[in-house]
């Protein structure tokens, strides 16, 4: 039988980080490839005993019952405070829908808004599983250049005018894959600028807690009047991936048309882990795992960022993030070398990366690349580098 | 800020069950709406119990961690024994994609092979959700006949020729919405005059292991030579739906494009829910379950059967089914009697049920009920059929 599959899927492959992770279950080989949280910062003691507490008690028929596909109310509830600590207020229930992952309200926001053809705007570099579904949709994403600060707003407000997009997809804390944090007046500007222009925004904040220095920020939705801003929150990186749970907020209206996306998608969010969640948030018991766990990560970063500068190579230029899983580099154009197409060897030397060229939506980025420092242990950061650096010393 | 959404979820409101679902809440409500398995039949016991053997085990942190699109490993290689049930040989690990409810893999398959304006075949009446879903593809759904053995062969091949379509979606046991078991023969001429045509096949199978009368038949996946079935399975109904886990087992060529689209939906599936159902199937703790819920289901049915019997007014026509949760009834023409626009009374009269014309195509069918006999007590069936034929005796 020959397979005549749809044009969305037609010529779309698995993306590379999901390939890799496939590659690499052998114990010598040294990952900086994925995005997974620190093993030690799993709260399994937290899950097992909350797990239990829940299947043990008079709400255990519900959790294992079908649920309503806007999620556990007790969670709803939750999260319109929960969002507080990002400067959202004013959230009722109807304003949030909880989704399998963060990476569901993405997709459920560009199933919501983007027909085929449809222009959207992406930071240059950007999230790839972004990309990736925008392709799903069959959408067409254009680059926005970004500063250290973020966002190019210029150029954000030239590329509205000229391609006249659907929406704005922005990480604004620790971006994926630069680390870099939009500052507090840029994000007053893109709620201003795209409420003007009536562009919908995918502020896709799944870092935010994992701060370790410098100070929070508000988040862009904080600033939205007009009510185009969907923020997306996700438990992955702070509880568990594993459990998929997620948040997304936005006007009732917009809620109610992610809901009917996401009953055609997979009905409701698993509802133990919702409960978990739950559970997790309705004290301070999330914010004291978290106070735990940033020590741990503050540590990996400053490890993988002395090793680099120890031992890559002089042409390799990175910043520190403030916080959230990744150091971003980049290599001189003068060094010549060319990060995807130096890969292979880099598997050879049993080490992984993600090359620069996966998050541009132009395909450029070859002379950059992306560093996971949050799930190698100390040792395996450091010799983890030296790997790298003799990948790259090569060339 | 006016919102314009995408022509695909422009004018698609929620479907009318997950709307009723949330209306029903109050206890003196009587839904026959859902389809929600049997309180009892929640194996609440065993889930608490897999559920602290795991977090408790060495495999707790993977488990809570990032896990393969694909699924756990485990799980699939579990499933390519499990589906053995189902008469569906020699399938291998590649063949199978774990999936978030058994919905996710008709959403899938239609995401991998339905462009928009695509017609897709489907039985008349058909699942609801199933066309739910198919618009969110832009498909255009075209209904074939069926009669008491199922789909109706001349008409379909006559709708092949016809249309061209790009898939048929079917239920073939205890179909949703009217009970109906396809045939034997009927099983092995579908795969037969499908794979003539090219023509891919979703095949919906969630509630055959609730067969509480005749014997089990074969899969139409266990007569498919071309590979152009897609097997959908869950454990929504015999385990538990809010777990959200279910498996699609197909070549491979087409589980590696329906995990492309899974990996842009909600990256994989809760790794806790899928290892509890791996500990429910590694061993015959299953299908003890279900052997002690089989009665439960019958029992239910049964009363609901008596009861349309004694007290719907003589218009009303009925099957008994072999199987799965619904009984489907229909008013003969001169009675009438108009079941949608009766929902409003019925409401009032505190029962509701899921009138005919959600499940077809062309929105027939309004002289015809869909009632779920699995979720209410043996005292609700009576009460609820009292409550109905006082509704539609008034007409």
């Amino acid at each position: 039988m020959e397979y005549i599959f749809s044009d969305r899927l037609k010529e779309l492959s698995g993306n590379s980080i999901r390939e890799i992770f496939k590659l690499v279950s052998s114990s010598d080989f040294i990952s900086f490839a994925g995005g997974l949280p620190a093993t030690e910062c799993l709260p399994i003691k937290l899950v097992e005993r909350f797990s239990a507490e829940l299947l043990g008690s008079d709400r255990a028929a519900a959790l294992l019952q079908y649920g309503a596909t806007e999620g556990n109310p007790q969670l709803r509830r939750l999260m319109t405070q929960y969002v507080k600590r990002a400067g959202i207020k004013g959230v009722r229930m109807e304003n949030v829908l909880i989704i399998s992952g963060g990476q569901q309200g993405i997709d459920l926001a560009m199933k919501a808004f983007v027909n085929e053809g449809d222009a959207i705007l992406v930071e240059n570099p950007t999230y790839l599983a972004s990309l990736h579904i925008a392709k799903t949709y069959r959408a067409n994403p254009i680059g926005v250049n970004s500063f250290e600060d973020g966002i190019d707003l210029d150029d954000l407000e030239r590329k509205i005018k000229e391609y006249r997009p659907k929406l704005l997809y922005i990480v604004p804390n620790f971006q994926n894959p630069t680390g870099k944090t939009l500052s507090l007046e840029k994000r007053r500007k893109v709620a201003e600028i795209t409420a003007r222009y009536g562009l919908m925004v995918i502020e896709d904040d799944p870092y935010r807690e994992l701060r370790y220095s410098g100070q929070p920020l508000p988040a862009i939705k904080s600033f939205d009047e007009a009510g185009n801003v969907i923020y997306v929150t996700s438990f992955s990186k702070v509880i568990s991936p594993g459990l998929r749970v997620g948040a997304a907020i936005a006007q009732e209206k917009v809620i109610y048309k992610l809901t009917i996306g996401k009953q055609a998608e997979d009905v409701h969010t698993n509802s133990l882990a919702q409960a978990i969640v739950e559970k997790f948030i309705s004290d301070d018991t999330l914010d004291k795992w978290i106070e735990s766990c940033v020590p741990v990560y503050r540590a990996k970063r400053d490890i993988m960022a002395r090793a680099l500068k120890e031992y890559m190579p002089k042409s390799f230029k990175f910043s520190v993030p403030e916080g959230g899983l990744f150091i971003w580099g980049q290599f001189d154009k003068r060094s010549g070398i060319d990060a995807a197409g130096s890969f292979r060897r880099a598997i050879e030397n049993k080490v992984a990366y993600v090359s620069g060229n996966d998050f541009f939506s132009d395909g450029s980025g070859r002379d950059c690349v992306r560093l996971n420092f949050s799930n190698a242990s100390h040792e395996k950061l450091a010799e983890g580098v030296k790997r790298l650096a003799q990948v790259f010393s090569q060339k």
